[in-house]
């Protein structure tokens, strides 16, 4: 699920309270966010309490809020909550309201703005036919230009959700039959979606024409299961069956599963930083441990850029994976050098005499006599702005290291994303607008390397990217978006959003 | 603003969870609820601290929720929360993050179900044209209807108010001008309604075409007022203007003030309540003084049914100002021999070894010594269910009380209401379905006696009621509406509400 | 229970932080404020529930905070909480906590600071023979000296009430029973003190030898029962037996009831204020019916201080009974011409464009078309610092009242109390400055009259005051303190509170 | 801080709510706590700020709850809350209310019952000198031996803790120097203990006469500081100056620093568990990296009981540095084959159709293709009941693990601590009562080893542990106990405790 506004409207009509920047801030702006997982289930005497085990496998993907919608043959029940599930969707009474033996679920990532209650998924709403509940893992490029329409023939949108659009687009549709009003409303967008949603007859699920976002199916005796990630089924003991297919509507009813296909069958094109960063390293995604790929970036990385060094050190903890397989095939060794503070979380009082590097000792340590008077090579999955990399290298050097090299196993990122991920803007991004040296010495580090584009997709067992064809969504590379971004095609759009349901 | 559904309806299927029924309930339930109150204000600095304060005016019209939008010329702000006006809006960030110099205001009366945030007004929505949002007091009587045929036409609904049904009216209207799209709702629309609200430009009254609720029109310095009542127009400093009119918008720009009548002129027939029961004592209605029309009903009443008794004794606090009349007119003593306990409000845990009268306990306590041996006339506004009635009466008699005779300010109530107070069903209420001897019994009185029709009329200044023209509502006690009542003409009406934007 | 700390202490060393001085912070400040209520039972298996009831019941004497402990034959359980006893004591899984057929409770009053959890009652300690818990009406007037001796002898004093050195002088006792220990205690404290407490074994209440505070005792079929006020077992449906004699304790155990008296016989001069202002209308105390002697003194206001009027008004709602026994004697018509607002309770934005009379207005407001032009007597039941009186004449007169004469049915208070009513310092007290004539002028009253010293004795049925015996503790209006105030003799002490367990 | 009563009493008098054994709580309890962290800073005029990000450094050592005394030359100011530090500390008005440049700080760990804010530290005293405030890591062990001798006397006890028995006699002690009453009353105690504590003057820190628990000196510009590990030092930018001695009062006052020896000199003994599971990796404690001597364990391990299998599994996150170790010395793959889950931390209602492991796969999960097929040797640090090891073994099993191999980098622990690490009872503890196979058996593993005594000490430098004079207290491999334990010597107690002050 994304949100409705580009970047340029961060400073919008909304009343928002943001904070200043702050400590721990950069440290957050400076990681991708995915938006979103999503989960059902259909047909289990369970279905609520096994949905809050799949959110909890999928916690990260979005740790801002959760909600849970059931049907119980009569009634839909809905409970949703800002937070962890494991805060709020382990409590009997909540679990024992949401009756019923079909449930879809939804997480949302953590941002500090636009965190209210109308924005938690699922989204219900009634139609004509009966109610109907939606969750959305991605985000749709049109969503505005569809919405601006849709609010001239006098619809009113409360949320600020491009997930919203598709809820209107098939209340407004003229099909008699739910199906095909979905697949209506999904030739009308454009962009990247996993859609779990359910009616009182159906689970639905749906990926876009690309599969941009991952979608899995799996089965727990009789009952059909949904899920982001793989992780999900594992939890609640569910077999994995497939995946869904782009371009795959896919619909569980009392009559068994049905597949529809709203475009022509073409190759998928999964966004690759599920790989790099987003996925949980025990899923399994096209039948690729996620955990492997990563440990495979690092050798490939050693291979291409290695390291006249003492020691492995890995950025914890996304960098850990890669630097195992970096220490394995250039035979150094792997040390924590950089402790992490499980604690952290929160923006301390800056003392007035001020003390340097008070932002990443909150959340990292030095881990001194480890690195005093040694070479090391730094592994991290990615830049973004390039801050955390700049404040790790100095404390690496105020630890005593004698040299100190970084290595990223992934590309360069160049480009921002439309389809889920919340990256800054093209001119935040470290890797577009400077040079590889430039980098370096922004970092202030002894060496720099990043693993090549095509070094990515031998990790991933192929000989190179498919240019023509290329295997994966890898815009942020490469700036080769898969779809049209039509709402960033007019002028910025300045619209006050509808509170009708504000909580405050 | 009242519930979209109709009374068959409660056991409806959304997720309600009631407790059972306890001490206090009927206590609560015996007593008719007015469901809002609302204000606005145009062109003063202050506009969203004094939005505060006259709500907090109108807090005795609703205790569940209140809720302020405020215009700064560029952006709306929305505040709304639970709970009463000096519980949120006392905080200098609420009201500072209430921008501008335009704000609309509304209290919501306290029940226990459907307390979601959702329903807590004012309502918002962006139109084309730009944001409206819109407060009500009263209750459509064919918003069910109307809800219905917009869901048909693939609208979505959120609320569970008939409010949102005119924010969907106005949305889809094809008139280009603002006002004229309002009137064109309005047109659509039956039963009873003062409506508050607000565009980027325009602050705007409106009344029914037979000014069911009330709205008063005043003035504080260059800033134009509405609201429901006098007594929130005294507590700001403003002056009082006039009434606005039955079948009349009003609307205050920076050029001055309009009027616009949507049907033609009649006479006004204000819901006979106001004074009876729901106005604050110190407002002034139509010229009248609430507190004064109190008493003249407890003088009428005193002259059509006298008592041979030693005191006359209020039900605090809403039978005191007719006591005073009553007393006044008799030359018997006014005594307290009823003491109400100010800390009341919550059901406390029954002892095993039960204790009788508990409820009543806990709000009231015989002042024993002052009624021991004496014959009592107790005077009490009105009668709804009886059990409060009942209770008192009993309490009465275990001090000690000769003779205990029950005097009501008001007749008999035999009809519900439709248009925004909250009335049992028929069933329910005391006087439909028993004649004054069975009332009497039921209550255990040594004799009873409620003003006539006509009477109630005299104490308004009138010979009494003109059966063709009345010059109020009066429905509950003579069954005549002076509207259609279309929802409840079909059959009962069970849709799942939309919980697009619920909170849980 | 008091504070241990004396005026000029207010501004003390522990951190406490109070807000700016507030609209409605003087209409608070210019009231008495009474300190606590007790309540005791022994030997009924709906203890813990009864005892929530009897603290609802005098609510009206305390509310900050409440606590219950309660005794199940083995173990004590404890409940205590910051707000109304009906906010926290409602609750099933409370009261099911406080097991046992013994159970001792406390309201405390409302104050801005010191309002810290240690301070709430019941305070408990185990002692070498067992728990003792206390509940504590009244104030020492020698705790501050005892306090001091304690600690240069080792004693770790935790909270700031004077009733923690009762359980540091019963723990450090040699005497080897308990009510030996207790009875030493005693015969070391100077002051006032209506004391509820409990052993594993026994309910024991005891009065100091003056009976400044109030205890009664009541028994429930095979229960005892102990509470400030009559009121608490009218709702409890218990009966009363008599009231606790001054210089008493008294002990029930399960082989029935012991007295012990600790100091010889004497009349006992009970607090007058107890009839003025704190008690319940309803609560009979030494046979005499509150509300029947605050009528009586409105009446003997009469005598004393007719007015040529056209109506009585009460200042509501603690005006009221002397209101109706002024217009009673009087024969003037008694009127409503202020009404409250029962919502207020909070402190609203100050407009930036005053408003006059705010603060006020929060709280009252004029019936405006009630008192135009009358000639009006207000009542009021006493006058500390005399800003309410000021505002109300005012107001009064802002409605277009003629003239305005103000009637106090108690003598002037010329002097603060220590003996557990909240009262300013002697310089704040409006008539410990002025003559009768400088405070009229300072209300801007018309004229302006007290009730005489000689005038309330006769209220109560006496000829007049006793001046060689006086029949009650009148020190506010005579200066005549029954006690030693030996805290108030040497320098003021200022000491920083241990806050071991303070909870932040 | 230690809890005042013996493992007997876990089922105390006391009224503590547990709920029923739950899927995570075998997770929990099958670990060891650290009960608290200290620090202190002197002189430093940002000393609260700076106490806050010591205390978050030393969050590891207790999560339970934090509090804060300052003095600003004037007045003692305290903020203790239950959670971590970072959830209240981080606020400007709490450091701003903590005025002052000497301010000390306790951490404390996280346990379901006996968590009320009454035995949150730091505890506070008003003494006849002033005010003094105490923080403690550790456990006296005749605390509830002083504690009876004290309430014979007529001491009144508030909190559950044995820390306030430090400051009762303290308080009763009757010498006048305080530094002189401090050393009068550590000569009576017995057990573990590392005090940071603060009077008006001075800024004190003590270690017991072995030094079982850690504290270091450190110094900030003009500043001392005094903390639990030198972690605390780096985050605020301290050098580490030295350890403080076993035996050994430091006292900080403007005059410089004062050392004062209360035991003659003898070697230190720390406990041995500081090195293999409190301390924070990157924290160096008597020269050595905690990080490097956990390698060290796992390379000794590795020597002592090499494994025939494909590669080494970490049991994260306390195995991980181990794993590290015994791969480097054996020269097998190091695996991430069990993934933690960041977001654990509640428990899920359990599915009605039971899930197996349900408890183990919230918190860890198997990368089941990494393990597949694979013979793993898994590294922990310790195994307490050892349900934890069971657990996974089984996760590893069902993944498709061919051999699963069980290492632990500590040997067995057979003996409960007294020192303030909360074991289980001796029954509870798995090696205490197995042998070697059988405890393998227990786990289902191919095969288990643990490191032995001499290995451990091997690790940390030595040739082995010298058995007359041991260099660090290892009790819980050993049973040598180095202190009586004299609270154990009698029958177990039962008393209840006072509640003066409990919140409820």
């Amino acid at each position: 699920m994304g949100r409705l506004f580009m970047d340029d409207e961060r400073s919008s009509p909304v009343t928002d309270h943001h904070d200043e920047t702050t400590q721990l801030q950069w440290l957050e702006e400076d990681r991708l966010h995915e938006e979103c997982g999503v989960f059902g289930i259909f047909n289990h005497p369970d279905a609520a309490a096994l949905t809050a085990l799949g959110l909890h496998a999928l916690q990260h993907r979005g740790q801002e809020a959760a909600g849970i919608v059931s049907f119980d043959g009569e009634h839909f029940h809905t409970e949703r909550r800002m937070g962890l599930v494991g805060d709020h969707f382990t409590s009997r009474p909540v679990i024992d309201r949401l009756k019923g033996d079909m449930a879809v679920g939804h997480v949302r990532y953590s941002t500090t703005g636009d965190a209210v209650m109308r924005n938690v998924q699922p989204l219900f709403v009634d139609l004509e036919s009966g109610g109907f509940t939606l969750c959305h893992n991605g985000n749709l490029t049109n969503a505005l230009t569809l919405r601006e329409n849709l609010i001239s023939k006098g619809a009113i949108c409360q949320s600020t959700t491009d997930t919203e659009v598709i809820l209107h687009l098939v209340a407004r549709s003229e099909k008699r039959n739910f199906v095909e009003r979905f697949v209506e409303a999904l030739l009308q967008v454009e962009g990247a979606y996993a859609f779990v949603g359910m009616t009182n007859k159906k689970l639905i699920g749906a990926r876009d024409p690309y599969g941009i976002r991952p979608l899995v199916l799996g089965r727990l005796g009789d009952a059909w299961v949904l899920a982001s990630e793989s992780c999900a089924l594992d939890i609640i003991g569910a077999e994995f069956v497939r995946e869904v297919e782009n371009g795959e509507v896919i619909i569980a009813t009392k009559d068994g599963l049905e597949s529809h296909r709203f475009v022509p069958k073409n190759p998928a094109r999964l966004c690759i930083f599920e790989y790099i960063y987003f996925a949980r390293p025990d899923s399994i995604i096209d039948g690729r441990s996620v955990y492997d790929v990563r440990k495979a970036m690092g050798r490939q990385l050693a291979l291409e850029a290695p390291a006249d060094v003492d020691m492995v050190v890995p950025i914890p903890d996304s960098g850990v994976p890669a630097a195992i397989g970096y220490a394995q095939e250039s035979g150094l060794p792997f040390e924590y050098g950089i402790i992490r503070n499980h604690y952290v979380g929160r923006t301390f009082i800056e003392p007035e005499q001020q003390i340097r590097q008070l932002g990443v000792k909150l959340k990292h340590s030095a881990n001194e006599l480890q690195v005093r008077g040694k070479r090391i090579v730094l592994i991290d999955d990615s830049v973004v702005r390039g801050t955390t990399s700049l404040k790790i290298v100095q404390m690496m050097r105020e630890a005593g290291a004698k040299e100190v090299h970084m290595r990223i196993s992934s590309p360069p990122i160049t480009h921002p994303d439309f389809y889920g991920i919340d990256t800054p803007n093209q001119d935040k991004l470290l890797a577009a607008n400077r040079t590889l040296e430039e980098m370096r010495e922004f970092m202030g580090a002894d060496s720099l390397a990043f693993i090549s584009v095509d070094g990515i997709y031998r990790a991933m067992g192929f000989d190179g990217r498919d240019d023509d064809n290329p295997q994966f969504t890898d815009h942020c590379f490469t700036g080769e978006y898969p779809t049209r971004l039509r709402d960033r095609e007019g002028p910025p759009q300045q619209k006050q959003l509808s509170f009708l349901a504000e909580v405050g």
